[in-house]
């Protein structure tokens, strides 16, 4: 039996595909030959387009696309593109490791805010031996999850496990309530954000969701409340959440996301004592869980 | 119905178990009557000493002791204690929310070494945007638990739920696996150790135990393995530590217990920059559970 043939084109301005996911699939998958938009001779022949942070002009040269296939989970870059053509599929990466390395990202952060860790590497630079907050429940702190796709129900159901009383916003009822949580709607938003310790936005960049995280929002919050952010920057407004820790309506802030990445150097979040900083680091696709994705997609295209 | 009265004794050289227990007990269990060693006029009456760090002598003046309940999950000074009467069964607490507070604990220590997240702390304050440890699968990183029991169950399933690879170490198998764990006994504990990235210690102290985490452990772990030391301090050979440290046999370690505590002012874990110095705040049952547990075994007695 001879194994159907596909041809995919790189397209992302800022990383090198070839050298990160080149290598895995020759190695999983021979049948797909990938080549830079550069060495394509015959567009016609391109099957699908591999991007991440695609050029303005990725899709145009390729009249035959049958898919268009996300390194990431966050798709936001391509959906926005130009040139792509509306009506070929785009998949996003769902890599079960991904998800996992995501809810163990979020469940530092949140036990980084409930047991207000940072106050302990502070006492111990002083040897100050101190246990204001020993004893502290986990079913006492309510997390909220922003957004229950793949990421948010990893996230969420990490949360639990860990015997946080936990609750998830999104657009839609699950079919299926999860194990000991509670789920809103984005109509009940504000009953959501009024029962919610600490916050988790892992929500996809959309229109929608463009600065959503201002003033309002975290007034909605409890007195005190924290936030982690494992969406997007341009979801954040920046100004909002200094004004909000300043203020103390908001005890803490784990920003992994930011706009633009890298943050800016001399940005205020760098020095603030509130917030904990991290380079867009809480999970990453294994390149085989990519590889995988597009061999899985391409073969049920027949 | 008249209900059974039982009378308790207070026991402890450190902390004032009347301020921090009197109100619970009268709350939920008002059949007890709670009493200081100075308040007891008839010893014969006593039924049983509730107790954490007790004076030598604690035990002697009562005769008809039923049971003796430690506040903690921790029973080594009971135990010890000279006065203790050896046919009293000694009961700990098991406190389902102590032991998820101590899951909790754990798992972030265990995503600390992961993910190296002292290192982002050290790179916001200069500015630095460095992603070298990204995309690192919690599948691939082996925790090893050493202790079974209430805790260490606890904090296995805690790390196996966020998907870290687990092994446990106890004294005899499981009646029943868990799921996605793989468990060792002593015999072959050099097996587990050779398999172990990052080492729990939730081991009880007993004579066994003590020293046990000392230069030759220390060198049975893989090189660059890391430590998170939650049983109890005289388990741990300090000297040993550090040496493994600053040799780089060892990535880093996490300690909660010390020996003596609070850890001594001047003692090199305070400013050792592979070190996470907390002040034995992993857990602590709720007084409720405390109460709860005393009503529970008194009850079981008829």
């Amino acid at each position: 039996m001879s194994q159907k043939q596909w041809t995919g084109v790189l397209a992302c301005r800022v990383l090198d595909l070839r050298d990160l996911y080149g290598a895995v699939f020759a190695d999983v998958a021979p049948q797909i030959t990938l080549l830079t938009p550069e060495e394509v001779t015959n567009p016609e022949s391109v099957d699908f387009v591999l991007s991440w942070a695609p050029p303005k002009d990725a899709f145009t040269p390729y009249p035959n696309l049958r898919g268009i296939f996300s390194i990431a989970a966050g798709m936001d870059a391509i959906m926005a593109c130009p040139s792509r053509p509306k009506d070929v599929p785009v998949f996003r990466v769902e890599d079960p490791d991904q998800a996992a390395q995501m809810a163990g990202f979020a469940a530092f952060h949140i036990i980084w805010h409930h047991r207000k860790m940072r106050q302990y590497l502070e006492d111990q630079t002083h040897e100050i031996w101190n246990r204001p907050n020993s004893g502290r429940s986990p079913a006492k702190v309510r997390v909220g999850v922003m957004g229950f796709g793949f990421m948010g129900r990893a996230v969420a159901r990490g949360a639990a496990a860990l015997g946080y009383s936990v609750a998830t916003l999104s657009r839609s009822m699950p079919a299926e309530p999860e194990a000991g949580m509670v789920h809103f709607v984005d109509a009940d938003r504000s009953d959501f954000l009024a029962r919610t310790d600490i916050l988790v936005n892992v929500l996809p960049m959309t229109p929608a969701t463009k600065g959503l995280f201002d003033a309002d929002l975290f007034s909605a919050l409890p007195n005190g409340a924290a936030f982690i952010h494992l969406g997007r920057g341009r979801q954040l407004d920046d100004a909002a959440l200094l004004a909000a820790l300043d203020s103390g309506q908001l005890s803490g802030a784990s920003l992994d996301v930011f706009a633009p990445e890298p943050l800016l150097p001399g940005h205020p979040f760098w020095s603030h004592p509130k917030i904990f900083v991290t380079p867009h680091t809480a999970s990453e696709a294994e390149p085989t869980a990519v590889a995988a994705n597009v061999v899985k997609h391409l073969s049920a295209m027949g």
